[in-house]
């Protein structure tokens, strides 16, 4: 177990805007105010979602389109820069890629639910905002994933 | 995405009374100690649990109770104002309201779970606490709900 | 509702040990830094998870053992000590005591979901990490449970 002790920063509540992406929302939010590191909880609820499962053998992420409305039962999930392309299954490799080198990534998974109740879970790429709550803790530091050859995931180098 | 900049204030834990409802101690939690807004995460279990799952093209809440032991495994939610009747799926139009013309309301996600592992989750109205566990996180401000046209919801106006 | 106020403490975010145990990494974490209470949030993968089931009639934990690699959609908890044996299925009755009577407990519950996004979740004894990220809130206490008779539990005597 790695750690890093950090000093909290700033702490926001927001409200995501209806129709536009779940993901990008925090990820927004973050960029808008500064946030180089923190965690968040969300709740919410989404019209469509793209959940990932990360193929531990295969070390691909592969993706689930739920293209229904349902409720975000449970989000948690933490911003930090993302230098490198992240590896997808689609083959692409500069999703988080910008012009500086990188961006604020907001690793999120999410647990969604359906009208009888029943669920669906995964790391959340993407998924159209119904009405979305966030809490983001800002902590004081600069925290950027680099690659990990175990996993072939792009993790905090503490 | 519309967000509030917070100074973050009190921290609490609290142990849920067996035999309560899992919402409203959560409320009577924040009214005890005269928190506005918050945020919170919960884990515990309960006798039985009342999810709603927002029917988003008809805007009405659904009930789904499951009278069986569950545990909660996974608990989110805000606290904040509730200044207006929120709609439900029962036609009732005062269950938040006070004679001051307002309330506490934890709006309160969860993740329920079976002895075989199976799930159920959605919007948590009621349920009753067998134990329950929670850490709250007072927000400086006071956040207060209004309807929303767009998705018949309460939501923050930020 | 029983409840504490507390000031908050120092914060971390930790990068589990790709082989290492889930909860015991949180356990290690709290250790090392010298937190006596405190609350987490977590995500990431495990290579396998054993989960538990309270059973509310017969007051013993029942386990699942899911022998697959999940994602960890949503992890909760919280960090306190453990004074004396808490009750186990199996019958053992030290699994957390130590020469000084106790040791911190990690209070984990979780939500695991598979390739097609279906989910097991419950109270979390142990499970091989893939990838795992923490995040922990020290409180400035030192919290203790006890056993509880009404739920044969150890909960706080707050």
């Amino acid at each position: 177990m790695d750690y890093l002790e950090l000093d909290g920063g700033r702490e926001f509540v927001a409200g995501m805007d209806h129709g536009a992406d779940w993901r990008e929302e925090i990820e927004a939010l973050a960029a808008d105010v500064g946030v180089d590191a923190g965690f968040f909880v969300a709740l919410g609820a989404v019209q469509d979602v793209e959940l990932f499962y990360y193929d531990q053998g295969r070390k691909e992420y592969d993706s689930m389109v739920f293209d229904e409305p349902l409720e975000v039962a449970a989000c948690v999930g933490n911003v930090s820069w993302l230098s490198v392309s992240e590896p997808r299954s689609d083959g692409s490799s500069d999703e988080y890629s910008e012009s500086d080198g990188g961006e604020r990534f907001a690793h999120t998974h999410a647990v969604c639910s359906r009208a009888d109740g029943s669920t669906v879970a995964g790391h959340l790429n993407s998924g159209t905002v119904f009405a979305g709550e966030v809490y983001l803790r800002e902590l004081d530091t600069h925290l950027e994933r680099e690659h990990d050859e175990t996993t072939d995931l792009d993790l905090w180098p503490l």
